[in-house]
């Protein structure tokens, strides 16, 4: 009889081996960090005994599951946002705020969190993928899960690196520093294809092969991206990555929403395994990944929770429960995905996809002890049928809780024992959350108030503020101005045609205008040769008028527009929306020595008609003062009534017209 | 200061009102049954005092969910059968079950189980639909929740009745006995447009508009229904059921999962209220609801969890979570069904849906004191944010679990207080369960172990026992049989031609095969002029041998195929399967004042060559004796040895051949 550290006993064992073996009167016997039997009960008590012998009551006996593709740290960015499109997310509200508050001690609480939440739901290995991954590796340990930990390496500066180089470096510091500890697989994130030059895709295979670890990356979540790589390489992303070099090394990749079968045979020949993420993707409209398919075709394919600003939360079970319900429902074929292959994509399968599945996955001898007790006798899921081979499979799947699970061990420890979890202080772990959500509810409370606030957090550094002297009117003709222009007293410095689509976006309670340009450049053939977008934020201050009602102008915050038009609708929720159209000749000119813009401007949509502008921008009282005595000089020359100028933006004009 | 009953304090109240008030230091005072203030704890405590106060440590208290569409007595049918098409599953496993062991006890038990698991969930009202519904009344009521009891009809014999009029009987019973009831509303349930006949509809219509109480039903639930009510009346469900005049009663109908905006508009104006049960039309594959549509119309949708069958649970929060996931994933827009409007459909949209909003639905005065108690401050639901308007709606929705549920009242009474059901003894409801369990089971094990007991499981009454005598041999030429067929001694009573595809499920273990026939009757101009379906078990009795292997053949069990070949396919599971295609010409004539069936048979899948068959039905040994003696006769005016007769059946022959 040999002596053991533990034995779990009167168990309904699921091995979850590839034969699906099951034992109603199951046992398993644990030694140090390993498995040593698991079988039938009477067969392994007759060779082991250990002083820590549990009766397991006929209650579910299996492997840990595992949780392949999240953000542990943005536990403390759940609720941060919700209902939103996935561009007004994530670079509105959740970058911003990253920018602003992560530091190695927010990603610290924020796994801690996550640590206990995962453990109550029975996941006993993570796949996590966020920045100062040190200290996700560091708390993890800890509290005893097994994970792999992942650098992110990105091309925009990060909350833990000023260049993709730092993060580089920091991979390499986390993988010598990790590699070889019993819990812990350090591995490196190139973000995703489309925020990963080529430099930094093969520079992180380099790191991957050099020291043997897996690269975790995100591949085709959406249809836009997909759409954009095509655009900009001629292919696909996973072609793409393989071109690269990428798959060379260990790969798994969370998503994988729009891949086609060719790139799902292209992912199982390169042996890239994949997360499968089903409330995220369903939650941000992502669309719903092909999975019946690619387990169909021998695709390693395991589960995900994705971060909780996306999900809301850790609760494996609804994974599970929703990556059998949503292959069916889009299938239209109920009988894919069964109960018992969801659990070997949530156990076997996803250990397989993360390339561990040589020490977890299955209640095998040899493996470490990596383990659940889940609890099947209680209301809302009884009664319990025996004439079905894989019921048991189903009770967990189609009507288990995550907190029917009660037991927990890690790696031959236990972590959580009859629901409660060992060495935890759960009260002091919310507390702490909680001045982390107060502070960044400040800094959104204050930011949500301000337009020009919200058009810095998403436009970073680019802003710029400008002044401006300028006189407008209304004209019936412009070919009097036209002909003055090509008087020898006018240089012409140069002269371009655009067709500008404006929108205004007004807001209750500020004086200030956000306005979003598309400017369509047209060529002298009438063809549009390039189109620009931009978006100016207009103060309201007119802070002087100057002679003849020449105006300085507006203090306006410049950005190039990089997002749609949509986007900025979404995040900045104008109350009310004006659009303007119209043809604009645009002239630079010098007259008397200074430089002027003039505009001669066809006002279409609303129909306002024609009128001239003359501009100039200007930095000092005195540098305004002086320019605007030559614009007047310069409407005597062109012979207009300095009399008849308007002080009124377009918009203006518009909205006195919609008033009246 | 005015003494009530109760008052809860110190909560974060979501009236769930029309304006979605919400007060975050908030109070709700109960008096009797119902609400008698609600709104800032403030105001509530300086007009209201009371000996039962709580405080809600600031959790959350809103209306209790309304689960608007459900079986409950099928919790005792949980996990029965798992990852079948709903056609295997309802005809296959519910409904022979349901005809074996549906009773008033078992009714009563399934329905305890359910309640107390709806009240963990959060429910205080549920839309019930099953047979005895007398009895999920009684129980219901006993448990003091709230509920709309529909009693089924049909027109099939079901558990509780022979003929639908005795259903209508026990539905004016019904409503007769429950009619005024404080937490009972007794209704009627005509199942479907495609299972209740006109004459089924007019007479519950002319029930429920006697005594003013709702019809529950199902609509359009997959798109099978709609094509084959298309076919049948030329139009689809929605008008259908409108031309047969239901909707002049107060209605609501369950999934309308394949209705289009037509359909959607003529259900908001006749009032009738829709289910949405996301997780059952997920896991059967029915298809997705276009709740999106029904929302902006400004149809009164709710959310139902449907049946435990098919869910396999009764958890609420689950539906909610779904319900706005799947809007979001289906729509390919992340912003709608936000949190907020997922738990108006679960509350106050729901109370409409189901006609009892003026009583319940949300927090206001006046209604019934229907609510429940929600913990947020826990490790799943952290942190907090407060700069967004309806988060606390997204944590309910998106990171809430139903175990968050602490405690609950229904009119006025309190069901759950801190996690426990008062009044319930859950252990014994468990193994009672249990009980019906192991008597399903050991039915189930007894019929999948014979597919005769499967076939009669299935095919109801309609199997019957034949036996014939029977020669069989190989041809080459039809010609000159045919010819001496013409001749005086044979009196040709019917010819006909058909062309027949078989089937043959072979089963690991047993020597009966099952044979799916599809007869095509070909016209003598070449055209289909019908195509008959029918299922035969083929026992491996040959009883005896007659003169020249003239046999006695095997007993037949036959029934009208009335489902697919993939229906029995998936059903029956058979270990193997062989197609036969052959053309046959049958001649019933009389010889020597007996009847014979001649079949000419051209075997053309696989390519066996021409046979002749002479068959006639017998019923004794005496009769099987003299018919097979008068075969022999006919053989040899057929010009034909009877030496070379072969006993075997073509699936015989084509195995012979298979494995030499």
């Amino acid at each position: 009889m040999k002596k053991v550290d533990h034995i779990l006993k009167n168990a309904l064992v699921l091995t979850m081996d590839e034969a699906l073996h099951h034992y109603h009167q199951g046992a398993v016997a644990i030694h140090g960090d390993s498995i040593v039997a698991v079988g039938i009960e009477r067969e392994v008590l007759s060779e082991y005994s250990s002083e820590d012998t549990l009766d397991c009551s006929n209650n579910i006996v299996m492997p840990g599951l595992i949780n392949m593709h999240t953000h542990l740290p943005m536990t403390l960015l759940r609720g941060l946002s919700d209902d939103l499109r996935l561009d007004v997310w994530l670079m509105g509200y959740v970058m911003p705020v990253e920018r602003e508050f992560v530091t190695p001690e927010f990603v610290r609480l924020g796994t801690q969190i996550a640590c206990a939440e995962l453990i109550r739901s029975g996941v006993t290995c993570f796949a996590d993928m966020y920045y100062f991954e040190d200290s996700v590796a560091q708390a993890a340990s800890e509290m005893g899960l097994r994970g792999i930990c992942s650098q992110t390496v990105i091309k925009f500066p990060t909350p833990d690196a000023h260049s993709y180089e730092e993060s580089i470096e920091a991979s390499r510091n986390l993988i010598r520093k990790w590699k070889g500890h019993p819990l812990i697989v350090p591995s490196v994130a190139p973000h995703a294809a489309y925020t990963c030059p080529p430099e930094i895709l093969h520079a992180v295979t380099e790191l991957a092969l050099e020291y043997d670890v897996p690269i975790h990356t995100h591949i085709a979540e959406t249809a836009e991206e997909v759409e954009s790589m095509r655009k900009e390489t001629g292919m696909p992303v996973v072609p793409y990555l393989k071109k690269q070099g990428l798959f060379e090394a260990k790969c798994f990749a969370a998503h994988c929403v729009h891949i086609d079968e060719g790139e799902i045979r292209t992912l199982l020949h390169s042996g890239v395994g994949v997360s499968h993420n089903p409330s995220s993707n369903l939650k941000l409209s992502s669309g719903i990944a092909p999975i019946t398919k690619m387990i169909e075709l021998g695709l390693n394919v395991g589960i995900g929770t994705d971060g909780t600003a996306s999900n809301n939360d850790l609760d494996f079970f609804e994974e599970i429960r929703l990556a059998s319900f949503l292959a069916k429902g889009s299938s239209g074929d109920p009988t894919v995905i069964p109960a018992q292959k969801a659990l070997e994509m949530a156990t076997r399968l996803g250990a397989r996809a993360i390339h561990l599945e040589d020490i977890i996955g299955s209640l095998e001898v040899g493996k470490r002890a990596d383990l659940i007790l889940v609890d099947i006798f209680n209301l809302h899921n009884s009664p319990q049928f025996s004439h079905a081979e894989f019921g048991p499979y189903a009770q967990i799947v189609y009507a288990g809780k995550s907190t029917d699970v009660t037991d927990v061990m890690v790696n031959g420890k236990w972590l959580m024992r009859n629901r409660n979890l060992l060495g935890v202080d759960e009260a002091k772990l919310i507390a702490q959350s909680q001045e982390y959500a107060h502070e960044i509810d400040q800094f959104l409370i204050k930011r949500e108030n301000s337009v020009l606030s919200k058009l810095i957090a998403i436009g970073g550094t680019s802003q710029e503020e400008s002044f401006e002297v300028q006189a407008k009117l209304s004209i019936l003709d412009p070919k009097p101005i036209l002909s003055k222009l090509s008087k020898p007293e006018v240089e012409i410095l140069r002269k371009r045609h655009y067709h500008e689509y404006d929108t205004y976006f007004s807001f209750k309670g500020e004086e200030g205008r956000l306005r979003f340009r598309e400017d369509h450049f047209i060529e002298d053939n009438g063809e549009i040769s390039n189109v620009r977008s931009r978006l100016t934020l207009l103060q309201p201050s007119r802070e002087n008028r100057y002679p003849q009602d020449v105006l300085l102008s507006r203090s306006r915050y410049l950005s190039p527009a990089v997002q749609s038009l949509r986007f900025y609708r979404e995040y900045f929720k104008p109350s009310r929306e004006v659009e303007i159209e119209k043809d604009r000749l645009r002239f630079l000119i010098k007259y008397e020595d200074e430089e002027f813009y003039i505009n001669i401007d066809n006002i279409q949509k609303p129909d306002l008609g024609q009128f001239l502008e003359i501009k100039s921008n200007t930095w000092s009282q005195k540098d305004a003062q002086e320019k605007s005595e030559k614009i007047v000089d310069l409407m005597h020359f062109l012979d207009i009534s300095p009399e008849r100028t308007t002080s009124k933006d377009y918009i203006e004009i518009v909205e006195t017209e919609d008033n009246e």
